[in-house]
């Protein structure tokens, strides 16, 4: 049997592995490969086209998972007989065409700066993690390490390893606080916010308060009597880009003492700021009553799938608590990659690298902006910025006008808890590669200049 | 500076890089490493002890986390200054010296026969998970496809990729589905049966209401009206160990849809059974009102952190709107070791070994309860059986004797909702190595004996 000829190309954006499948998956639909049909070994296939024997056997894992081909061990690989596949998996439908999309939605982590040497040495470090290894609720000890250095080298927080709780991300977290706060209760959120956070709020039977943000974050004076808590995103207010200034940080906490509240702090992307002073963080204000949560999501990637809390000594009681109630578990496959990936220094090599990725990044969406008429808000940290549309086209229409060329934008409209006030667009600029980025702006200026 | 004697010893049963940091921390508290002494590298480490590199780099990151040494990027790897570590970690409290604990508790895995090279190939498969692959609530399409050939060829269930859900294991499945059953609805339990599934069920708010089991499984006539689900293991009760017979399963099946209530099949080991014919699963006579659930704890380990649900569609749809509000994705990287540990046809030759290890196990433990003059029951299947001791010494007197010769058994009292009306001891046989088991064997017969 003759393999049709497969093209790959490592500067695809696209992992090889999913281009591989796809073309074999071609193969099997056009009559080149025929049911019965043997496909060569994982290794020969990697030698014929010079590429590592992980990613063809990741394709034909796919392709196997699919059901468009059947390993039979000892006897190799072979197409399954049309039409239906030997297991009744229902093959994936085929992408549809469509223009090339740009993403520039905030919250997509800068992946392109990984190195990708440490990122599969962290994972084989994963192999040491002993299979009787039981889950535990608090989290591993070398994982809790690394949070302890992160914290106390990059976010100035001093804690000890035993303070610190593993997580699932920091949606999942504040899911998890939402069910230990009193049933009922009101938290106020940001608003504009976060809005994963208020569903995951509701979920759990609280009552959402939307509370004001201008250019200094939450406004704190603007909090209503009578709250059990108060979501907020200091370092870099979700979506607008305010950093909570120093002043309304200690009036939170204070007001948080005074009326009995817990203030839960979401440091998203703190790790990230540009020309400007850090901030001491809430939770470095007042551990008695903030709950710190980071996360590894966008300092490395989501698929990790770790975060982690901070938390006042009941409140951390009654968490594991509930995670002993309900099962939960914080991944340790996940928490084993982070502490390899951030271990022995390494977490500060790689976050020279990102901060000096994204500030060329904003710089460029700043000028992109500026030159297009706009003033940039909220670029000083994080990794988006917002451009406010008071008078010009719509917000709608920017998206469309930018959709229509292949960029997507996220509006501000959908961030909003209550009536919308505010229209303008976010601009995320770490998840595209720096290329696509560049096309992006292009076409932003044009969409932005009407 | 001179390193102290290490010695390891790989048949220990515990992890090399623990001894090694035990060995290493040992030292510092004993005095022969100083504040200041610098460590060998890790590759000269390994290379003079004769271990991997990613043993001694394990053991070192461990001890960078709990702040016995610190790490200076390019100079290497030191003592901290006594007393206090540089990074504000809390050293682990040293392990207090105890007897050898020859744990027999059921639900541990029987890890000893994990291909360790296979577990090394998986976890390296992993680094084939880009950095920007996004959790989805869903599950990742290699492991439903590992998911479903599992269920088709060792299960007898027939179903697609798509009707697969990734979960973080069985009891965080169950907290998930109580959360959509409606609020204060009454919930059927084995009695006795799994506590974990009871502890999550109420956390949601949900009513259990606990049904006897007997030799048959779940005394399905005794089921009371109004209920908005019933929890069972059907496969093998747990703890009593029982197999629901053929006629209950399909009564079973035919109250849900005439009552309108939920049947939540847990699965937790049914892959395994000894000289008895599989029976159908309840999800394979009634899917639509059927949620089952298997996991990955029991057929390789629990540090995979990964199960599986297949749902009635509107069950489904209800699951995956609750995990958007909460943000819940079960872990990539779990399920990314699952599906390479699990693929092409690996799974059935590690359930092979796995079977027949474990039907080894079984007979030695049957031996040993019956030479003790008992009848074992519930071992037709699982890996676990039960004790009953109706007129013999008390389950607390059992418990204690054994552990008291180093051996933990599990009792039924803790396996309790209501009363407790049956006293025996619950033998799981998986967990220990098989040295180990045979040791415990040997108490355990004297204990039982008198």
């Amino acid at each position: 049997m003759e393999l049709p000829p497969l093209v790959l190309d490592r500067d695809a954006g696209r992992p090889l592995a999913v281009q591989l499948a796809e073309g074999l998956r071609a193969a099997t639909t056009d009559g080149t490969l025929r049911a019965g049909d043997r496909l060569p070994s994982t290794r020969a296939l990697a030698l014929e086209l010079g590429i590592s024997r992980t990613v063809t056997a990741a394709a034909y894992e796919q392709l196997l998972a699919e059901g468009w081909v059947q390993g039979r061990r000892g006897a190799g690989t072979f197409v399954v007989d049309a039409p239906g596949p030997a297991v009744p998996v229902r093959p994936a439908p085929a992408p549809a065409p469509r223009p090339v999309l740009l993403d520039l939605s905030a919250g997509r982590p800068c992946t392109e700066v990984i190195d990708r040497a440490a990122w599969r040495r962290a994972w084989r470090a994963g192999a040491d993690l002993l299979a009787d290894s039981e889950p535990d609720p608090v989290g591993l000890v070398a994982f809790r390490g690394a949070v302890v250095e992160n914290l106390l080298r990059h976010r100035g927080l001093a804690v000890a390893a035993d303070d610190v709780l593993a997580t699932a991300g920091s949606t999942a977290a504040i899911a998890e606080l939402a069910r230990i706060l009193p049933a009922g209760g009101r938290v106020a959120v940001e608003e504009p916010g976060y809005q994963r956070a208020v569903a995951a709020l509701r979920a759990a039977g609280l009552v959402v308060v939307p509370v004001p943000v201008d250019g200094a974050g939450l406004v704190v004076d603007a909090l209503p009597a009578g709250l059990a808590a108060v979501y907020c995103t200091p370092a870099h207010q979700y979506p607008l880009g305010g950093r909570l200034s120093a002043g309304r940080r200690l009036a939170l906490v204070e007001r948080a003492r005074a009326d009995g509240f817990l203030v839960i702090e979401d440091d998203y992307d703190g790790e990230m700021r540009y020309d400007v002073a850090p901030l001491p963080l809430l939770a470095a204000l007042g551990r008695d009553v903030v709950v710190h949560l980071g996360t590894a999501s966008k300092l490395f990637s989501p698929t990790l799938g770790v975060g982690w809390a901070v938390l006042p000594p009941a409140v951390r009681g009654a968490l594991l608590d509930l995670r002993d109630r309900t099962g939960t578990r914080p991944s340790l496959a996940g928490q084993r990659v982070f502490a390899a990936l951030a271990g022995h220094g390494d977490l500060a090599r790689h976050l020279r690298r990102l901060r000096r990725e994204l500030a060329t990044r904003r710089s460029a969406a700043v000028a992109t902006v500026t030159a297009a008429g706009y003033r940039p808000r909220g670029d000083a940290a994080g990794a988006h910025l917002v451009v406010e549309l008071a008078d010009g086209p719509t917000e709608r229409a920017v998206l469309a006008a930018a959709a229509d060329r292949g960029v997507r934008l996220d509006g501000l409209a959908r961030h909003h808890t209550g009536a919308i006030d505010t229209a303008g667009v976010v601009l995320g600029y770490a998840g595209p590669t720096r290329a696509e980025l560049d096309r992006a702006m292009a076409v932003l200026r044009e969409v932005l200049a009407g």
